[in-house]
């Protein structure tokens, strides 16, 4: 790869480039077997390795206790927004959800198909600029679960905190932010991920839940979209997206490299430091309007001062190496996404060229 | 890769050694992008020409017809088992299906859960050797469709007949001999095929569905799992298995390149008659019991005729670097799967493989 090119996508995302070098290096054969990773059949030893080590990597990262299921699936983040109503109601009719932006209003739209869905909270009042405080919500006894979405990849709005519900079962949706700090996973019920920001390919989505909330499916339920038959198979009802777990592999092995999630988080925090700061000290050149204790540290989206400096923006962005820096269609704007396999230069040099950007059109 | 070894697993499977050093070699900078297919966004120029690509050079293989939409969806043929009585049911109670093997009952034993299944015909009377003719199969004329296995991938049975049913739908789970001769797409309602046969990675399904059949799920059906949604956003509903689709793009232009259908139909028939040839003349010491007009030309099963030399056979195999041959567990023996991606050099080295060992141990 040209180290000039930095890609901001929100997803898929950039790769940890020593994971692609290692890809590259054995895609024709792995460790010297003489055949792909992508040609092993998933019931085989080699593979079966494979996937044993990525979930204990995993569960070394996230310190997951033992009385949670780590699944591998496949649907995206989005076919969670129905498999999570589907199987956790356990015989209630109500689910609370936190709405904080786009993503948790699709979360919200398809419990609608199942549950009778109760927002516990909305940011609507106030532009989707802020995580309401938990002193605001209003959470029903009887509901089965209350659902959060952790990080709000196109808002660029984050949880600063882990709400405490006593007996009620916390869901997150962490596909944006999963894997950039440590997490309690305790104090959640589930936590799902679609891999393509912060743990590999497109193509495979994460689910961790706890144990007694697997087997609580309706009769009648499709046999894949039940929990409960993912976990007594160990993700292998069928054949799972062999390659994507993987990279994803790949990955936990090199955020344990690095030094775990504590480490990951420091850097984390230094580059969404450096890219607000260039964006609060423009001198109004360039925006973000999120207040700050729930900027993302993920996903930041600014705006240009004058929104007809876009283009010229974009296109220079581009010539230099920055890319896919255009926010998402229903926002306008920009996003850099610095997800975790962004390497702080490419944040520094961001803000560089953002700064010579502002000069020369300012 | 060592050209002297030859992977005869059933799934994942073989890929294509030309397509996998493409693979390879655009890993980390494709097109002179700079970055990995992996880390393209899918709403981006360069991953939408990939996936306009696949789908057109599908089309030119298959001779889909305009009325037929192309999906790439997840989950793997074992989701269609749910989708397809989900979505095709059409006010129907009824759906039939013809048993012919493990994936069949399989497709029953799901079904069963969104209709009344009627099973047309079974070969259970006859140790699943044979696929019932046409003039056996007893169909109510109200059923929704009429669902078969194209090929039998752990019993070694292959469908010799298109079935003609008049107006009511065939649906067809093609997944382990789609691409691997022509189909007249015309005389299906449905095809579907999970990719790690003949199409690609594991982790992307492929269905093919006449588009008056799509827009039929009831109300409150999963998003992820209504074939309009997929049909109407282009398999771009959410983030598709961007790099599955991708290499399965390569493998259509390798087959396209190579003479298409009709030319991997040749081959696929020599290296069937080659194997089977090697079977039948071995006089006894191996044995495949299935009907001739219903051998697979994709999964070859056979026995020795002393089941106390399989693993001597496994051994020596696998030490020549002829790979995965044992036997699916249910059936036991051994199975040689010989998709597309198998040369002919691969079979014959087998068969003269297999010769040596019985003259041996004979």
């Amino acid at each position: 790869m040209n180290h000039t090119v930095y890609n901001f996508g929100a997803g898929p995302a950039m790769l940890p480039h020593a994971v692609l070098e290692q890809v590259q290096a054995e895609l024709l054969d792995w460790h010297g077997r003489g055949i792909s990773v992508m040609e092993m059949s998933h019931r085989g030893a080699d593979y079966m390795r494979i996937v044993a080590e990525a979930e204990q990597d995993l569960r070394d990262l996230l310190q997951i206790p033992g009385n949670y299921k780590v699944l591998f699936l496949q649907g995206g983040a989005t076919l969670q927004f129905a498999m999570v109503p589907m199987n956790l109601l356990r015989g209630h009719t109500r689910a609370s959800y936190v709405q904080t932006g786009v993503w948790s209003e699709k979360a919200i739209a398809e419990a609608g198909r199942f549950a009778t869905v109760e927002v516990a909270a909305s940011n609507t009042d106030r532009q989707a600029r802020v995580v309401p405080r938990q002193s605001e919500w209003r959470v029903s006894a009887d509901t089965a679960y209350v659902h959060i979405t952790g990080n709000e990849t196109i808002g660029g709005l984050e949880f600063d905190f882990v709400p405490e519900l006593g007996g009620i079962p916390l869901v997150s949706d962490a596909s944006s932010h999963i894997l950039s700090k440590p997490m309690d996973v305790s104090r959640f019920g589930l936590i799902y991920a679609g891999a393509q920001k912060n743990i590999g390919p497109a193509g495979l989505t994460l689910v961790i839940v706890r144990e007694d909330l697997v087997g609580h499916a309706p009769a009648g339920t499709a046999t894949m979209l039940d929990y409960a038959v993912h976990a007594q198979e160990g993700s292998m009802h069928n054949t799972p997206p062999t390659f994507a777990i993987y990279v994803a592999g790949l990955v936990f092995k090199w955020l344990n490299g690095l030094g775990g999630l504590d480490k990951i988080a420091e850097i984390n925090a230094r580059k969404a430091a450096c890219l607000y700061a260039g964006i609060d000290d423009s001198g109004g050149f360039y925006t973000n309007a999120i207040e700050h204790r729930n900027r993302s540290r993920m996903n930041v989206p600014f705006t240009l001062h004058d929104a007809a400096l876009d283009k010229a923006f974009l296109s220079a962005a581009d010539t230099q190496g920055f890319l896919q820096l255009k926010g998402h269609r229903l926002l306008g704007g920009m996003r850099a996404s610095i997800y975790n396999a962004m390497p702080e230069a490419g944040v520094r040099a961001l803000v560089e060229f953002m700064r010579d950007f502002a000069r020369r059109w300012g």
